[in-house]
């Protein structure tokens, strides 16, 4: 750290001990193995203090996105992308609706990647990424992302390892570009654990209401759990940089989880610098015009 | 009305003497110049009634979304397309945050209509429309739309009167059209009073944070207020048809606006008339599988 700020937490931050992007980067020689996926790393408090801290940084981060937003429409060129990864229920979705849900929705670009359509399919895997960046001033969010393409394709061998290998040099490329134009990148990785998500498979299954969510193949990803976490471990060796750097969120207890993600968007923000921007505005003189609209 | 619920709210709808859609339905003859815009029409309550029915109903419409939602990720044609217009200050972008920010941002295809751009402006001015429809699953939102076409573009006379005039029907067909496809358009003009859009332009020049939202243009389009309130008439006289019809809501009280877009959305979303997807799931059998995961 050569900001300043090493081992303090964000001002306001209450319950953080040290800054969340601190506690939870996912720094050379990290292992996703020896993680505790029920633990709350950085944070100093039970669930009642998350869900305070949550709603207080909160109003901050709304804040935050407005400034983003008024920058981006007074010719600013920042903007945010939090991309979400992890395997099925680590709680991508939770996090979009909740953590998403404090800002404005009409400073967040949110787009899920699936399975890509045949157009998509006939193009370079990182096209359609590319043209779902955010605009200057928007948060972007990506539920699933370009690591798919590191990360079910490896495992599942949709294409030769001899194609995949390349990947990872190749988006560490293409996030340095995306940071040259102006967005920061925020990688997340939730990472659930092997126990957590047959729990939640299970009460999938027991809600009739959910079933329309339940995939079969999720089982089938479930059998190959080992392969899914080397592939992560492997994305997290060689795709977390300084400038991009991932951050592995314990999933396992989704206060937390949401807790996290927002702290990290915040830090993020503030990490921004922004204020809100100076307009050539004629106050008194606007004031006069709109006097002079009424009787 | 020959659904049978004629003068009654909806269900567990509390606070409302008659359906929103009712209450503030434009039918033939409606006349925009006599509605009183701190008025509740159809709400028989305060603010603090507004709020609590406000969060209660917002519960609803979350559940809704989640079935409009399922229903379009299982094979289901229906969406909802929210239309909001007004004068500036009118409200617009409080309702997108306050109201839409109650359900699930992925089930919501917000999208924001400026000054064309040279692209937009070279093509019919329904393209950009017609390309920002909402998919199978979602309530899209226009702030602004189309109606711009015979708003601003009338009164300001950016193109020659032949040229608006016809637009009217067309934009009747076209809706005709959208509703074919599965898509209900709720259509809802948000009517601030002369005097309160003063009360909040000036509110606008005194706070430095907001500084950035004001535009010196905002006077000029009040010069025009009567013009504009003629050009809100006709769209109202041409284009409210029982398909597609316009719900016109006092916009003085935000509480109110907010309130009544949330019951109209309700109302839209109870009439599709969904229910979670039967899904062909052998339940039993995969929580075996899922059970034989496990140690």
């Amino acid at each position: 750290m050569t900001d300043g700020t090493a081992g303090r937490p964000a001002p306001g931050a209450v319950g953080w001990t040290v800054p969340a992007a601190e506690a939870l980067r996912a720094g050379p020689g990290y292992d996703l193995a020896s993680l505790d996926r029920r633990s709350t790393p950085g944070f100093d408090g039970d669930k009642d203090a998350g869900r305070a801290a949550m709603q207080q940084r909160g109003e901050v981060l709304s804040v935050l996105q407005e400034q983003l937003y008024a920058h981006g429409r007074t010719g600013g060129d920042r903007s945010v992308l939090l991309v979400l990864q992890g395997m099925d229920t680590a709680g991508k979705g939770g996090v979009v609706r909740h953590v998403l849900g404090m800002v404005d929705p009409q400073g967040v670009a949110l787009r899920a990647f699936g399975v890509p359509t045949p157009a998509e399919a006939a193009q370079h895997y990182l096209e359609r990424i590319r043209a779902a960046l955010p605009a200057p001033g928007r948060i972007g969010v990506f539920d699933r992302s370009h690591y798919e393409d590191v990360l079910v394709v490896r495992v599942e061998e949709l294409v030769p390892v001899a194609q995949w290998e390349g990947r990872y040099d190749e988006i560490v490329a293409f996030e340095e570009e995306v940071a040259a134009r102006g967005t920061t990148v925020v990688k997340v990785l939730l990472a659930v654990s092997y126990e957590e998500q047959a729990a939640r498979l299970r009460r999938r299954l027991e809600r009739p209401d959910k079933h329309w969510k339940y995939d079969p193949a999720d089982i089938d990803a479930r059998g190959r759990w080992g392969e899914y976490q080397e592939a992560y471990q492997a994305v997290l060796d060689r795709t977390s940089t300084p400038g991009a750097p991932w951050y592995v969120v314990p999933a396992d207890r989704k206060w937390f989880a949401r807790l996290a993600v927002t702290e990290l968007l915040v830090e993020a923000l503030e990490g921004l610098g922004l204020t809100w921007p100076e307009v050539d505005l004629d106050v008194a003189g606007e004031l006069a015009r709109l006097e002079a609209t009424l009787p």
